[in-house]
């Protein structure tokens, strides 16, 4: 008789975004005149940028033609995107090798089936609030868990004491959801930390582009040391908009190794069998995000999406919320006014002016009372959102 | 202090396929002058029919603009592609639903990550010789694995008995690699077998476009009682030339559960956390091949690929060299000339030939003395190929 796996019983009954989505649905069904503009779900509006696009075109005609087809990719990426991923780093003065990059669909599908190379018996440590996926993918497997508070206090920046145990431990910066991004010098507590410990370093950068203050860092292997417990998740979702057109890469760094089995060897392995690779027409266009006139029509889209951010961060100090993020992630995390539940402000925004965020307690308990709004949105509905909310704080 | 996941040292050293890249990049780098032919790996050599291509330009067009730019797909599948695989059931009297139906990026990721959602407590059956994904994906869990024998006395096609175990039972029909087939009152004793015993069958329907004989089943469902105890994977790699495009569904039938847990519910689960679901451009490009342009384009392919079969079977049948498949598979599984081992085949035609082929070997012990051709190449270097092997045989 099959045994299903019995831990997906102990998930949170419902996806975050989902229990969101339903909440919408019902709302829309009862004001269908009404407009509702998302500041939610951490999803793009800009369109592809049009160096991604021709070569995207570009790639769907070599696919047309016997000459030019391309069949089975290779499991972990082509060289012809690896080799731009390479370059981007090294022009950063980033120790990142060609053999250390693995391409991927996103960095959601890495995330969580990095959780496979490692044994059930580790300790995880998670930080409260995060992104839910480092905790669901972990539930899903029946590990130990611990979390470590992520609060108003400690700038939503924790750092481990003696006390501090985990032996693969998540990172967010800039961070998912409270835009809070850690120094150079926190880093290195984190990376001795692991050093120290035999610990790994899942560090999630899927907003690195955010950063704009150049004293903040971008790569975790920034840091003296990183090579040799750390594991870094980068994505092309939010740096070039490709949340509807799949791709990611990771780095696993080929001297990363524990108990004398190299990690890279393990996740190439995994990528193999598990996985065949990521479309030639998408690694063509993500490419391109590397090209000149790429690289310059994705920063003109971050640029837009910055502006959104500073629209949404003036109004906050206008009305005297408090918040994080905003000046180095798409992501403003404020405090809910007038003693708000999070989930009682996000049933407010929806029902009084048809705006819909992110309620904080999704993240976790330390996110209760808090809210997150992203900078994602077209200008128009920023500005329309924010005019809304002026009339109900 | 970390520890890896242990299990992974149990896999054999090197997966079949990279072995063979192996040979054949040393054999190319000491002959540089000769033109290697490859009969070997699975992966097809026509280009993408014009209705698919037509379809993913159109949709690369949308992702350009901000009026019709997709974000975030749904984890599962866009309705649009999902409909169709419906009616591809339904047209052909399977009682498959919308609901029961998983787009993702192909039936190698399903088939290893449908591992997730059962618990590792379950026993494993899997035919010997086999596609090596379904045993190494079990040896990563450490799950407990027993084979049942696929032989030249049972025409490659087990059949369950009195002493056969299994709570996970994979199936292969048309058979990658020896190209059987079962008949419909052969699944009915598998299928009557799992809902007995409470077993589910993972069953791998990637080759069912190749089904030529309209009497055998080309999805487990053409058995009653099979959506109690079935899931389906399916893809377009083969049916429509995606291996380089990368997209496939998984059927798992709405009311199919153990223990009272739906698995539909599971899977849902699994990939709403652990995947992002599949680009809107190679679901677009899915999609075309339904329409009725896309469906005629695509069997002129598969069709193609059946005169190659033919011409291979035709020169086995002349040189008095056994084999199944052909008929109803892209493969043709032979029985090795002058009592070679299968490795020694490989490097015979390799090294007189440059053609290349897979032993069976690979595959299972029931492949030693067995060898794989695949029909997926030109009609040209198959002719030439038939006409080196003509020279040696």
């Amino acid at each position: 008789m099959v045994k299903v796996n019995e831990n997906y019983a102990n998930l949170a009954q419902n996806y975050l975004f989902a229990e969101i989505a339903r909440r919408v649905s019902a709302y829309k069904a009862a004001n269908p005149d009404k407009k509702v503009i998302s500041m939610g779900i951490g999803d793009v509006t800009r369109p592809l940028c049009k160096a991604v696009t021709d070569a995207m075109s570009a790639a769907v005609a070599e696919m047309a033609d016997a000459a030019t087809f391309q069949g089975y990719p290779p499991a972990v990426g082509y060289d012809f995107l690896i080799n731009e991923i390479e370059n981007y780093y090294t022009s950063r003065n980033i120790p990142v090798k060609a053999e250390d990059i693995f391409v991927s669909d996103g960095a959601k599908s890495d995330t969580g089936n990095i959780t496979d190379i490692f044994s059930n018996d580790n300790s995880v440590l998670i930080p409260d609030p995060v992104y839910p996926v480092y905790m669901d993918s972990n539930v899903m497997l029946g590990r130990s868990i611990s979390l470590i508070d992520a609060t108003e206090e400690n700038g939503y920046l924790p750092l481990p004491d003696d006390s501090t145990k985990g032996d693969i431990i998540y990172i967010c910066s800039p961070n998912n959801p409270t835009g809070a991004t850690y120094t150079r010098d926190q880093l290195k507590i984190w990376v001795d930390f692991a050093l120290k410990n035999g610990s790994v370093i899942l560090f999630d950068a899927a907003y690195e582009a955010f950063v704009s203050d150049p004293e903040l860092p971008r790569s975790i292997y920034e840091i003296p040391g990183a090579r040799g417990c750390a594991i870094e998740f980068c994505s092309f979702s939010k740096t070039a908009g490709f949340t509807g057109t799949r791709c990611g890469y990771t780095i696993v760094p080929s001297e990363l190794e524990f108990g004398g089995v190299k990690l890279a060897k393990l996740w190439t392995r995994r990528q193999s069998t598990k996985y065949n690779g990521t479309a030639y027409i998408i690694q063509r266009g993500a490419a391109a995000v590397f090209s000149p006139e790429g690289y310059a029509q994705t920063r003109e889209n971050i640029n837009y999406y910055r502006e959104n951010a500073r629209l949404i961060m003036d109004f906050m100090d206008k009305k005297g919320i408090s918040y994080t993020g905003g000046q180095n992630s798409p992501y403003i995390w404020l405090k809910c006014p007038d003693g708000l539940g999070s989930w009682e402000l996000f049933d407010k925004l929806l029902n009084s002016a048809a705006v819909v965020g992110t309620p904080g307690a999704g993240f976790g308990k330390n996110g209760e009372g808090r809210f997150r709004l992203t900078s994602f949105g077209s200008r128009e509905g920023t500005v329309e959102a924010l005019g809304r909310l002026d009339l109900i704080f």
